[in-house]
């Protein structure tokens, strides 16, 4: 930039990597941190720092969680028996907002795109299937992103599920197509979880 | 939350604290973060450690900067006889953009308000008689807001300022009332400074 000190210029570099910043936003943000009190900036970086440092993944669902196993995992209230598989762990918190969903979760890591070489392999399909080798669950929701990749995960996933005796579905329609789970309102995403169909 | 491990809700309600950030937009940047390379986050919270550990007002003009005077006041090409007060730091950003200025700054620390109850003495009006008595100064340009406390401060600075013998604009109209002078385009801002009026 060469206009502000360049402390201020490296932050706004950094905020600038975020998404939905852009140049202006990053540099709104760096001068609101600037005038901010040291310690409320601090813990704005502490924050971040603790997250990197406490959050890994669940070992059972795959869930971002600073416990293990995540407390979907562990609440001994959920059912054992419907299990709600998502390409990310932010999308959990899009079906949690419904309060339509007892069940658990299982956290693909993504969804296959011949396009950008994601293959089978590359998601957490294997783990998957092994829990549902304990012959405890009897329904498995695919509530994959409704788009091309998310559509394609679904089907992928009820060739390899339905063969095992279980009950795959889709989560309904309601959500626009091409769009993101994360951005899904309460009232559409429990439609959806409730208008269910057969793969 | 609940939804979200403790440190992830933790940092969404940062986030949360930053202007133009709801909750959604935290959420979307806590998850990013959480995937981001540990190393890359990192620097995100020591770039806003170190922009509070380096960053200071400039004791001749208020700019902030990690210099002491501010590359603004030591700069010696730029010119000490016309003098450019603008409310906050960050409005300088959008004067050197157009490049039509290479004067020297002053930073008032805000603008005169009733209604908030901010009066000449809680901004750096005294220091900046003091810098006006070297008599080097022959213009004074005021480039503070244009809205009812940026013109209210305009018109005391004129009143203030003229009796010394120096020559007091105001940037001329092109930025829309009620505005920020931190989103004026360049081209906006330009044609503001070269049709700056007497007061």
């Amino acid at each position: 930039m060469g206009d502000v000190a360049e402390p201020v210029g490296r932050l706004i570099d950094q905020f600038k990597k975020l998404p939905g910043i852009g140049s202006k936003s990053a540099q709104r943000l760096a001068f609101f941190i600037l005038k901010m009190e040291t310690v409320d900036a601090s813990q704005i970086a502490e924050a971040i720092l603790e997250v990197k440092r406490s959050i890994r993944s669940c070992s059972t669902c795959n869930n971002l969680t600073d416990i293990d196993p995540c407390q979907f995992c562990s609440n001994p209230t959920r059912s054992d028996k419907v299990l709600c598989i998502v390409e990310e762990s932010t999308n959990i918190l899009a079906v949690e907002k419904t309060h339509a969903f007892n069940g658990r979760y299982h956290v693909l890591m993504g969804s296959l795109s011949p396009l950008k070489g994601i293959t089978p392999d590359q998601l957490t399909i294997a783990s998957l299937l092994r829990r549902l080798e304990s012959g405890m669950v009897e329904e498995v929701i695919v509530a994959t992103n409704p788009n091309v990749e998310g559509e394609t995960t679904a089907l992928y996933l009820s060739r390899l599920v339905k063969p095992l005796g279980i009950r795959v579905t889709r989560i309904g329609l309601g959500l626009p197509i091409g769009g993101d789970l994360e951005y899904a309102d309460e009232v559409t995403m429990a439609k959806a979880l409730e208008g269910r169909r057969e793969l």
